[in-house]
């Protein structure tokens, strides 16, 4: 961390931000004072300290950190990829693997037909909620506990591994018996003893983005849970909130060739809730491969038209098949698999 | 709720349209078949309805929600304004009630020291949080249930009330015997499970903003809490993330009064986590006061430069007195007293 | 147009809506009194009416335009892609077209070295800014009328097309000449007079979205271009702003299928200013193909590290020769070819 | 200028980042090479140095500008403020100046009622425009220069002073004859070659805030005009973009105590704009009052439902003399006059 004194800063004033710093337990491996002013900078473990408390003392200009805030998660901490596997299915590697189902499980009819047809096309991954997180209170809330040997039986059905979100630190131990994968969703980003509670689980953790989460609040999202013990999150971007109104929510595809260059762990993309238009989904899901995304997540659902939610963004099994195909010859262009 | 064809539809798109309508156990009040396009109006409770299960439907240009999604909350179901009483206290009332305290209780002398302080210069209720959400996993997370008796002493010492916040359904049961308000923090604002329990509670209830939410979210998220019995909510504007990066987040006061014509709860301000600048505070305050909220929302820390966390937004004691009597100046401006 | 009126509106109100739609030369298709509330379908040209001139009358609940305010620019217009033709390169067909060149002319040596290594990598047309827009003062404001010989220079050097961008109306007339194309920047995207100046040019016109800009406006401010008699237009998505730090914009490539819905313009994507780093760039490229771009703008300076401005956004010419053979793959794979 | 090294950096690389400082004719005041990494201070003007062209170097992890990149704007330069004085009304000190009228010149009759009213309420300047921006080009465009005789028989009438926005560099010539005072609308905050216009122009200029414009880059704009010679400037916050979408924009208002820390610019507010409700702008007015506004700009319209352009956030006369009223006791309660 490197503080930075403003031109007119007192002796008295650099003298007392030395001895905060020393409080802190950390030294001060520079002190230049300049022509027009002085500059510190520190040594020692600064993760565990906020900018803030240097820059409310007087005399401060700013404050730089150069030490990142996240350690486990960060490509200076582990350089090769982090591959998560599960039961033969990697994410992370060559192969670009696809998570597809419905936005929520409603019935044991809806969900095995949906899981089928996820798998005849070639998806991996069995994605159903069974507890919703809904705006109105009014809304449908998911079938609850219920749904849980609904998903132990599509995947003895299907083969397919299963995945689902939990939206409170019970939901963890309640739901890990039954699938493969927990979800933590966009609004749980910061759910901070949900992460908690995931990290000392031994599941594959799939770690949404916030709707209004910088790459850095993902990134330290995603440092809670490796902290407790749990090297497999996998990162999903979903669109960030802006002021666009045209579409549910803003994709953005900066943020995968950004954030594999900041850490190790896989990213994969969710294009129905990143547009929240069906018509949009297979464009975006060709883009977010080619933009170096190592999975996808997508909502697919025997008929939509009558989905308890979330129904514009889902897709027809058969709209489902065609973006399948497309995407192939996207993942071999850019020398991946699907 | 109201759907408005394409000029294109085809009858046999109005037709299944219509039967879709019927099958939610709505009536169609009125079709109207104009020159260029067919109107469909609907009776019934639509709440529960999402718009989106309607825009689906082939042949449909646009769904217009007419009845608002919440009820409990809206100023059509209670004309009236609500006042939260506590112990004498009313929020929503004449008076503008100011909340005070430092950002975390820390330890017993720097919270006993902030709640004299704060108690001294005319505020009404101490804040102090026990858990901390913070971004990163290394930063201070709060002293726990440890603080619990703490903030017994703190209200036994000064009279005031207290509030503190919960992040979790476990919390509530926790710290209700030791409070007198709970506080749902803006990232836990679509923490649906924790609305519930907190509507579940009898403990008047402060609901923070969320760092996205939109006003209709804001209150769809009252609405939770209302629609499980309990009608003490309190809201709480404390800032919007925009793409402003000169202050911590983006106060948005023109929420005070839409939120005012839209509902019949309190409104507070917090301009501590609105501006994220201790300097910024007071004008922020006075600002508040003269657009119409029921309260503030102010940190104070006896020595901010040593505080654990938020720092550079709590003011000190001395600031805290002098922002009071200029806000009691524009209350009085504005027909109210503090 | 469609105005609902409030559940508690008067005869009165209903009547003065009614007559003020006739004052607008208006007709009213139909007026359907249901039980809870009134709606009133309007026909005839409601295209220069703005919605607001009938929500600020007493009664009105909500106002919805159906028929959109854009006409030209509009898939219902003309079905069919407009395809911009320049000496035989066509953006809007088959072929993906690559603009590529350095953010500023800045010396005759520079800008030559960077429009023969383009070319050689297969770019079709050259861009090049002689006036630059800068945040401020006293940055390099661009080499003005100056670099005029030296696009036309480097146009008989290579066989490029050549483009530059316009801030004023004046430039128009002054750069039309010299060049094949104009641009109007994402700060120009609302000079209202400047798009009217292009509209009467005879020149194709790359129109970049504004940076707070949504989908409405942006093909709203085409439909300025068009309205003038100028068909040809270019959309380019370049980012808009948003609570994202760590990039410089936001690239919103769900606008590119999107708009491809809504309109029969071609639309092409910037990277170098949707990322504003040069790292980011090439996956963007591939990205922006995939999802149905017609053309990419790319900033390639000689020595990017020596750039007057936006360095860190501009590629070597041996980064985009990169860039080039591995969109190739990407477009060939979305049947398409550059 | 600060240039922090990665603790990667080699010596070539360090040696590298020194010589191009150099080339830009910096000095190195001080280079310290630390356990950790080397940090870089700069001395000389940076003001015209972007931190771009250092960020790009091989080697380097961060800039930190120091000097700010305005100059003339900023407190450091002038630590009194700037009061802007025309025929005896002064922007910028004690009193709180009301700019009030129609959105826009629409006829004699309408614009000689606005102004006698507005005057009668207590305005001291007339807002007037001739030329609109407008999103669409089918809505009304101002009734251009046929409209500069109404303004001056509007100031003859009644004695206010006169302003009207510009929207083009050859508005300033053509208008300033006629007006006491030009204004720039937010959609042409970075239309420079107007800023440039009006910087030498001997009228006094309200500029107002982009709608995505950063606080840093609202100062950078007003540094376009000082720079040119013109020193009376008024900034205007108006509202910004967020994803907010219940009012217009949201009206930031701590823009207000933050401008005024950083500048010694009188800054006004528009919370005509910046709420695009007519409700909401009596409480954000004297909200605006109570966060340190030097000035209020309000749009007034004798029939609202008439007006051609954003009926729905002008207000009536009568609501404008209540406003008035109310502004008038925050005004005094902040120790200030209307």
């Amino acid at each position: 961390m490197i503080i930075v004194m403003k031109p007119e800063a007192t002796k008295e004033e650099i003298e007392h931000v030395k001895s905060v710093v020393e409080k802190h337990g950390l030294g001060i491996h520079k002190l230049s004072r300049g022509v027009k002013q002085t500059v510190i900078g520190l040594v020692g473990n600064t993760r565990a300290i906020s900018e803030k408390q240097f820059e409310i003392l007087d005399g401060v200009e700013e404050v730089v950190r150069v030490q990142k805030a996240y350690k486990l998660a960060s490509r200076e901490f582990q350089k090769e990829n982090t591959m998560v596997e599960v039961d033969g299915v990697k994410i992370g590697g060559e192969e670009i693997v696809v998570i597809a189902g419905p936005c929520a499980v409603e019935s044991r009819d809806q969900f095995l037909e949906a899981a089928l047809a996820v798998k005849k096309s070639g998806a991996k991954i069995l994605r159903g909620s069974i507890f919703k997180p809904r705006t109105s209170p009014y809304d449908f809330q998911g079938i609850g506990t219920d749904g849980l040997k609904l998903l132990e039986e599509a995947r003895d059905a299907t083969g397919l591994l299963i995945e689902t979100e939990v939206m409170h630190p019970e939901h963890v131990r309640m739901v890990a018996p039954y699938v493969d994968m927990l979800r933590i969703g966009a609004r749980n980003m910061q759910n901070f003893d949900l992460l908690k509670q995931v990290g000392r689980s031994e599941k594959p953790a799939i770690l949404k983005r916030g709707l209004s989460a910088t790459i850095h609040e993902f990134l330290m999202a995603a440092e809670y849970i490796l902290s407790e013990g749990n090297p497999n999150v996998i990162l999903c971007e979903r669109g960030i909130r802006t002021f666009v109104t045209e579409t549910r929510n803003t994709l953005d595809l900066n943020a995968v060739p950004l954030v594999k260059s900041l850490t190790h762990l896989p990213i994969i993309v969710d294009p129905s809730h990143g547009t929240g238009k069906y018509e949009l989904v297979e464009p975006m899901s060709m883009a977010s491969i080619a933009a170096g995304a190592d999975g996808l997540m997508i909502e697919v659902h025997p008929r939509p038209e009558e989905a308890l939610s979330d129904g514009p963004q889902q897709l027809t099994p058969k709209r489902f098949g065609v973006l399948m195909q497309n995407c192939r010859k996207v993942a071999e262009a850019v020398g991946r698999r699907m």
